[in-house]
């Protein structure tokens, strides 16, 4: 067998993720590898806790990356949440909330499913009725920014219904974090997950987590335990702890690039680059509306580092994002689910949120769709 | 918050994993991400797929990299294999037997276990004596080389027993995969998972997988669902099959670590990685007898890439490591489990598996002993 090393040709990374990684990121990535208790590596865990807290907005303790992608996470946060037979309602808009619904059920989940159209938010009054009706529930899952579909719930009103009717909230950034606002604290989120490869640029295989006061007690006090042995908090947390006693062998590089991209974060500040992903969107619109590209989400809940734009009447799909990849090295997004052959997702998440992506991407594809 | 980035002081890495990494693996680490439906990046998965089924010795079309690190490989083979209610055998001789117990009872298995004395190894009549009297069981777990202990069990001998009574055995190779003989096909193994950070000398974050027919048609044709989402082969192969459908998204750049690395280890070939690893072994076994430092694993079933030795009467465990670590760079393995305070654990894996390793770490425990 006689296989050649690999020589990537670097793409422009506009679909849904992963997005352009800062080559600060991968210097980090190919340091030394050292152990897993090695006092060095130690000290970064600490600063990737720090600096997640930051990102986040929150103090909560447990807060740590578990050692998967954003998947990985949404199955630590059910998982570590539910015991068998308890009562969960999701709430589907896309793609990412009926994979919360099939994560739930294999939990062992009672899941009361609630659904709106693909495009559409969740009001508050919906989720308070459903409580009301066919409630109460331990936990109530939804996704802020549904990659599938381009739309941004409304957490922090969804999260005081939530609360108010007992229950804890669980909360999807996988897309969102550091490209919009999430606020834990704030809005009250009981558990929160995310991935590394959206708004904070680095490689796919982390997933940021956080919990609650509420919610780390839930999971200390289960009576029985975790489904999965690779992704309970009860004893990941003693690793991610003071107590550093040996749980898994933590993923060494992929936390060291996780730093560099937190660092990166928090030195262009939040309030910064929340705004940045929103000027790029607004650009983007202007552009492809000038095209005749109209836009699918509701109008007063886009997301801006995921655009899900209807394919023009007579495009061939595939075809038109094969040009773009090939000829011009830009990779968007297809439709995923209800949406698959209908839509294009345009991402702009973090490194790939630039005015030079936004103006690459229109007029490659305006001279395609000449 | 001011944080600083990353500058990490290498180490010699000489304890239970990770360990040594080859430069030219951390520069394809550090490759620039690129999406995880590109058309370079399937080339690689297939390339990764071709090696991993060189190196674990098999033609199983159900070999990948699962997204986790080993323990999430052991959890992939368990919860895949188990429905609940199902009957495994595990074997117990150290830290990841238990642990297999522990997740296997997670997955919902009527799990029957039998135990070695630390260091030792299982026959095969011990392995038909215990189906015989509490069987009949679905699967039968065991750990190849048991990292706590340092031990190598016999597994082609209890494969047969176990095909004999019509089960499937499951196998860790996490540390003896590129250091020992791994014979998938020729020992008949159902399914076995490893992980990277071992003698295949690549960062930790990816656990290698794969499953025989029998154990695919078994995966195939549950009744109930995996209870893991994100582990359920079901999906995650028709991401790395010809389907290519979405899952989720790859950890992309460690797979192009570990195709590096895997490439290094074909370059090298799988009989000379095991003699290299069987030379350093014995020149470190000569060096630490001469010094009066004694093995704790049989004789006969040493692994050559994990040394467990007894720590000589009246030394302080941690504060040797710590001088070790410190003031030699070298990084050895504390005791786990029943061998907490009472061994070391020197690893030779992989990269770490030479004369230049072997001579350093026997000559600074020399000084800090004298």
């Amino acid at each position: 067998m006689m296989i050649e090393a690999i020589k990537i040709q670097p793409r422009m990374l506009m679909g849904p993720g992963p997005s352009d990684v800062n080559p600060r990121v991968l210097a980090a990535l190919a340091q030394p590898t050292v152990g897993h208790l090695d006092g060095q590596f130690l000290v970064i865990l600490n600063q990737v806790r720090e600096m997640l807290q930051a990102v986040f907005q929150t103090k909560n303790t447990l807060t740590l990356a578990v050692s998967g992608t954003g998947s990985a996470g949404m199955e630590t946060c059910v998982d570590d949440l539910i015991e068998p037979g308890d009562a969960m309602l999701v709430c589907i808009a896309g793609v990412f909330g009926q994979r919360m619904k099939d994560v739930a059920q294999r939990a062992g989940a009672r899941v009361t499913a609630i659904e709106v159209p693909w495009g559409q938010v969740f009001t508050a009054d919906q989720v308070r009725e459903a409580i009301a009706k066919h409630g109460p529930f331990k936990v109530v899952g939804i996704v802020h920014a549904e990659t599938s579909t381009g739309a941004l719930q409304p957490i922090e009103a969804i999260g005081r219904v939530v609360h108010d009717a007992g229950a804890l909230i669980l909360v999807d950034t996988v897309t969102s974090l550091a490209g919009v606002e999430v606020n834990v604290d704030g809005w009250g989120i009981d558990a929160c997950y995310s991935g590394t490869q959206k708004c904070l640029s680095c490689p796919p295989g982390l997933s940021p987590v956080t919990f609650s006061a509420a919610a780390e007690k839930v999971i200390a006090t289960r009576k029985t335990k975790v489904q999965s042995w690779y992704l309970d908090m009860n004893m990941v947390r003693q690793y991610w702890g003071s107590e550093r006693l040996y749980h898994h062998t933590a993923p060494i590089n992929m936390i060291y690039a996780l730093h560099e991209s937190l660092r990166l974060v928090l030195e262009e500040g939040l309030q910064k680059r929340w705004a940045r992903h929103m000027q790029c969107h607004l650009r983007l619109k202007e552009k492809l509306e000038a095209m005749g590209i109209r836009f699918l989400a509701d109008a007063d809940h886009r997301l801006p580092m995921l655009n899900t734009v209807s394919i023009p009447d007579g495009v061939d799909d595939s075809a038109v994002r094969k040009r773009l990849l090939e000829e011009y090295g830009i990779e968007i997004g297809a439709g995923l689910g209800a949406f698959k052959g209908k839509a294009w997702r345009i991402g702009l998440m973090g490194e790939s949120a630039t005015e030079r992506h936004v103006d690459a991407v229109t007029s490659a594809l305006k001279a395609i769709l000449r």
